[in-house]
C-alpha cells in the first residue's frame, strides 16, 4: 500500500439522474473495526441502473455524488486495530448492509430492519464499485479456496432468493410458483430447488427471461400475455398438478400479486420480493379466507455463511448468471449493457491486475 | 328418552331472506361416530342474523331450510356406538366445525381448510338452535364442573380470538392494536392480555363499544372519527409509546385495514380477521418493506381444550359478554335484539327445563 | 376378484421369537373407508427381523401370530363403500400408521403421538407382507406413473429420514452429522442434502456401510474405532470445519449420544432417531448450557406426499439402496438374507405375475 | 460529577474462595459506546454467593479479584461520546451480558451463546455491586417512571424465567410443571401464569418455599421426600388431571430431571435451567419415543424490553421476592444472609442517599 495514492482509488460515481462518472476518489483508511479491501469484482444491479437513470428510488434520493455498487468481493489490504478474524490476503464477499447502532432489531437478529443501517450504494452511503474501499470487517466473509470472487459478489443477489425462500418457509417436497423471471428470479428458483422444492414454475412476459429459467433448472415456464390473474393462477394449477405451496413474487406488478394470492394453495404463503407501486388493489379476503400469507421481504439478513457454504460445497451453481465483463475503466459501457437488459448479470473487474473470475 | 317425540325437538329455521321460522324437527339418530344432544345455550353470532336478513354470505347461499345457531353447548343424552370418551349427562360444548374427510389438511393439523368440512349453520349444514342435536363426538368437549354451559357456548367467539392472536404470535410484553370492539374485537383483546400483552389499544366507531372495551380491559381507547389511516396508526403510536407488535383486525373495512399496515412495527404482523369487500386497496409495499406480515384467519381450529382449561382456571372471564337471554320459544324477539345491536352477546336458552347460565 | 379364494393370500406370519412362517391367510373385505389392495413389493425392516428373532421388541410383544412386514406398495383392487380418492387399478404407497380415534394428537397434525394408533406389524396389527391386504384408505396414496412400486415401498425407511431432518431443522448451507450408516442413516444423509445441507458427515463401526455412504452421497465418512465420544467429536469438527448444525443420531448407542452432545454447534439440535436402552449417560449440562436441543421421533407423520412430489421429480434416488430381491414364495431365504447384514435392503415381490421393481 | 474520586466507588470484591471483602475502587471512564452509572440497587444471586464460597463455579474461576454482582438497576450519570439513547438522570436496568464481538451468533439473535461475551461477576469480568459502574450503552434500558430500581434489578432472574418459558414454548391454556421452589422456579411460575398457563405445578423439597410458590400464584405444590422420578411424574398428572404441556427443570438434580422426562406430555417440551452434574443418567429413550423435546437455556437474550413492559403495565407483580435489604456498606452482612437461605431476594442498596425500592 506504500505506492497507493489518491489517484488510484478510481471509482464509478453517480451525481444525479442521467450522470455517472468514473473518478478519482482517495483510498479510505479503515477505522478499528473495518478492513480495507481492494475490490476485485463487482456486479451490476438493477438498482444501481435505477439510480443512474432517475436519481433516485423512492424516498432516497441522491443528494450529493455517490460511488455506485454493492454485489462484491475483494481482498483484504488493510486491517483495523480491533480486528481479528481476517488479515491481509484474504479474499471476503462483502454483506453491503450492516447496521450502525445495537437497536432491537438487531438483538433479535432482524438486523435488516435496523432504520439507520449503512447499505453500499443508498444515499448517502457510498458504494464498492472501486479499486480500495473500506467496510465493518463483521460484514467481509472469508471466500474458500474453491470459491471465486464472482461467485462472492453474487452471493448479494442470491441472497435475496435465499433470504425469500427462508421467509416463504420452502421446504421438501414443496410446489412454488416464481413471477418473473429476472435475476431475483432466477436466484430464487436456484434456492428453492436448493432446499429441496419439487417443482418450480416461472412465469415471465418475456420469453427469452424464460428459457434462460428453463435452462438453469425451471421445471415448467409459464409466458403471460394477456391472461387475467385468475386464468394464470389456473394455469399454474395445471401445470403442477395442484396449487404451489409458495409463490415468490419478484416482479412487483399488481396483476402478479394479485395471480401470487389466486394461485397459492390454501395455508400457503405468499413472498413479496418485488416493490411496485405505493397503493395496490388485491383481492386480500381470497388470501385471508384461506390463509395464505403475506410476507415482504426488505433485503435479507444472516445469508452470507450460508451460502458460502453451499458455493463452497458447489451444491449450487450460480456461475451462468454472469453473462457480461468490463473492467472498472469501460464501467460506463458497463451500465449501457445492463440497461439494455441483454444477459443477465454484468460484472465490473475492479482489479487492473486480475480480470478472472 | 323414551317419551321424545317428533314434536318436541323446536328448531330455528332460516328459510330464505327475512325468513325465520320456529319449527318442529324429528330428533335425530346418532350415528357410529355421533352423540345426541339436549341443548342448552346458543348464542346468536352476527352470521346468523345475516343468513336471516339476506339469505346468504358471500358465495354461502340458503337455499334449502337450514336451522340457525353454530355457538352452544348441551348435555348428551345419546351415545352412537364406537363413541367411549363421552357418556350421556356428559355437559359439552361444541367445536360447530368439523372435517368430513381425513385429507392431508387435516393430517397437518389444519382441519379448518379442509374444503369439505362440515359446519354447523353454513348452508348446507344445519346448525344447533334447537332442542336436540346430534354431533360428531370427536368434536364436542367436555365441559369442567366450574364451567357453565354459556361459558361452553361461548367458546366459539373466543375460539376466534385465540386462533387470531396464535396466528398473530402474541407474546409477553407485547403491545397489541386491536380494531374494531365488536364481539369479536373484545375477545380478541381478552385473548391478547391472556397471552401476556403488556398493552392493547381498541379503536372503533362507536363510544358505547369503546366503553365497553375499556371495562373488559383494553389499556386505551380510541374513537375513529374521520382520520385518515396514517393520523390514526400515528395516533396509536403515541398511545403506546411505540407501535403495536400485533394488530388484530376486526372490521374487513378497507381503511382499518390500511390503518393496520402503517400502524404494525417493522417485522411485526397484521392479522385479517374481518372479512370485508373481494378486492381491496393496501399499501402492500409499506407492509412488505417494513416486512410486517399479513396473515388471515379462516375460523379457527385447535381452540376448544385450550379454551376449556382456560375457563376451568378462571383465568378469564368472559361472562360479562352475554348481556340478553331469551327462552328458545322466543328465538325471533332473540334475533331481532342481536340485530338492533345493543348489548353484546344474546344468548338463546333450549332447555325449557333449565334456563340458568 | 370373483376367483379370489382364501388359498390365495400367502402371508409371512410370526409366531413366536425364531418361528415365521408362510401361511394361506383369508382374503380380508374392506371396511367403508378402506380398500383392498393386491401387494407388490415389501422391504424387509430391523424391526421385521426383530420380531422374528426375539419375538418382541421393548413392550411389544408377539402374544397371537402376525403377519409381518410395514413397507409396501400395491394396487386398488376393491373400494369400501365411501372410498372416493382412490379407484381400482390406482398404484398405491402405503402408510403404515393410522389413527384410530380423532384425539388431541391428530388434531393438532401429530397422529404419530395418538396411543391407539395402528401400525403395521406392530402387535397386534398385522403388517402386509402377503399377497392381499385391506387399510384405510386415507392412508394410500396414489403413485404417479414415474415412480414405481418398490421406491413406493421405500418411502417408509425414507420417511424416517424426512421427519427426522424436518424435526431437526435442517436448513440450506447446513453441515450435518449423521452417526450410524445403516439404512436410516443412509435416509437421512440423502434428505439432508436434498433439503440443502452443504456437508454431511456420516459415522459407523464398519467400513462397507461408511463405502456406501460415500457412494450415495456422504462428503466425509469417519470410522469409529476406540475414540472417546469427545474425540470423534473433535474429528467431526475437523472435517468439516466447524462443529455441525444438526446430528441425526441413528445408533441407539449412549457413546454414540454422547457424541452428538458433543458435536453439534451451540443453538443447534441433535435428534434421537436410534432407540437404545432404557436409561443412558450423558453430559446433560453440556447440551443445555450450549443450546444444544435434544429431539426425538416416533416413527414420523406427514411425509408420504412430500416423498412422493421428491420422487416424481426424480430430485432424490432411493432406488440403489434396494440390493436384493426375492419372491414372497421365498420369503423366509429373504429374512435369512436380511438377517445376515449382507447389502442394505431387501425387497420381497408379492405379486406372482410381476417381480419389476 | 466533578467531586468524584477514587475514594468514593466502594466495591465488593471477591479475592477468592471465603474471602469478600469492600474495598474502594476507581470511578471508571465510560468508552464511546459506554455510559456511567451511579448505581441503585442490585440483588444478590445464588452464582454471587457460589463464587464467595468457592472461588469458581465449573471452568470460571476468580483468578484476581472480581466485583461481584450482576442484578442491577442504576441512574445514567456520563455518556460516552456516541451514546444517543439515553441522557444524564435516566434510570435504567442493566443487562449484565452483551457480546464483545459480532460474530454469527449475535446476528441472529442469539447473542447469549457467542463465546466471547462479557458478562458482569463472571470472571474475569467485574460485576456492578459497587457505587460507580459502567457499562455498554446498548444493554442499559430506560426505566418508564412507573417501574422502581428493584424492579429493574429484578428483571435479571426475571429474564431466566422470560428465557426459559420462551424456550419452552409455554401458551394459552398450557398445564405447567416447574421443578424447584428457588427464585428462578418463582419467576418461572409468575412468568408461566403470564404467558396464559391455565395450571402450574411447582415441586420442592422444602415446604416453606412450596408456601411462597402457593403465595405467588402457584395452583398446585407438590412437596417431594423419597419418591420416585416415576411417582412424582404421577402424582403430577393426578394434579393437573393431564401430564404437564412443558415442565422447567430449576434444581440440576438428577431424579429431576428424570422426573421432567417421565412428566411431561407426549409432544410437549422439558426446558433445563438448573444446571447439575457432568454426567448424568436419563431414561432419553422415553423423551424420544415420545417426543418430549429436551432443551437447554444458557442465561437469556432479548428479554430487557418485554420485562420493562410487563412492569410497567403492572401485569406481572415481581416486588414480593425481595424480603431484605442492606446498605452497601453491610454487603458483606446481605451476603451472610443470602447464604443462610431465608427469604428469597436479598436487594443491596448502592446508593447512600437513596435506599427506597
Amino acid at each position: 500500500m506504500a505506492a497507493a495514492d489518491k489517484a488510484e482509488n478510481l471509482s464509478l460515481v453517480v451525481h444525479g439522474p442521467g450522470d455517472i462518472r468514473l473518478e478519482n476518489y482517495p483510498i479510505p483508511e479503515p477505522g478499528p473495526n473495518e478492513v480495507l479491501l481492494k475490490m476485485h469484482s463487482v456486479g451490476i444491479c438493477g438498482s444501481d441502473v435505477h439510480y443512474w437513470q432517475h436519481g433516485r428510488i423512492g424516498d432516497f434520493v441522491v443528494k450529493k455524488p455517490m460511488v455506485l455498487g454493492h454485489e462484491a468481493a475483494g481482498t483484504v489490504v488493510k486491517l483495523g486495530s480491533s480486528v481479528k478474524h481476517l488479515k491481509p490476503g484474504d479474499r471476503v464477499a462483502i454483506e453491503p448492509g450492516y447496521p450502525r447502532e445495537t437497536d432491537e432489531f438487531c438483538k433479535i437478529g432482524r438486523y435488516n430492519l435496523t432504520p439507520s443501517i449503512f447499505f453500499c450504494a443508498t444515499p448517502p452511503d457510498d458504494g464498492n464499485l472501486c479499486r480500495f474501499y473500506k467496510h465493518n470487517a463483521d460484514f467481509c466473509y472469508k471466500l474458500p479456496d474453491g470459491v471465486t470472487f464472482e461467485e462472492g459478489a453474487l452471493i448479494e443477489p442470491l441472497s435475496v432468493g435465499i433470504y425469500a425462500c427462508r421467509r416463504g418457509g420452502i421446504s421438501l417436497g414443496n410446489k412454488v410458483l416464481v413471477c418473473g423471471a429476472g435475476p431475483i428470479g432466477l436466484v430464487s428458483l436456484l434456492v428453492a430447488k436448493a432446499m429441496g422444492a419439487a417443482q418450480v414454475v416461472v412465469t415471465d412476459l418475456s420469453a427469452p427471461r424464460l428459457s434462460k429459467a428453463k435452462e438453469v433448472g425451471a421445471d415448467f415456464i409459464l409466458q403471460i400475455a394477456k391472461e387475467s390473474p385468475k386464468e394464470v393462477a389456473s394455469k399454474v394449477e395445471e401445470l403442477l398438478g395442484c396449487k404451489p405451496d409458495v409463490t415468490i413474487e419478484c416482479t412487483g406488478v399488481e396483476s402478479s400479486v394479485q395471480t401470487g394470492i389466486y394461485a397459492t394453495a390454501s395455508g400457503g404463503t405468499l413472498v413479496i420480493v418485488g416493490m411496485g407501486s405505493e397503493m395496490i388493489s388485491i383481492p386480500l379476503v381470497h388470501a385471508a379466507a384461506r390463509e395464505v400469507d403475506i410476507k415482504g421481504v426488505f433485503r435479507y439478513c444472516n445469508t452470507w455463511p450460508m451460502a458460502i457454504s453451499m458455493l463452497a460445497s458447489k451444491t449450487m451453481n450460480v456461475k451462468p448468471l454472469v453473462t457480461h465483463r468490463f473492467p472498472l475503466e469501460k464501467a460506463v459501457e458497463a451500465f449501457e449493457t445492463s440497461k439494455k437488459g441483454v444477459g443477465l448479470k454484468v460484472m465490473i473487474k475492479c482489479d487492473p491486475n486480475d480480470q478472472n473470475p
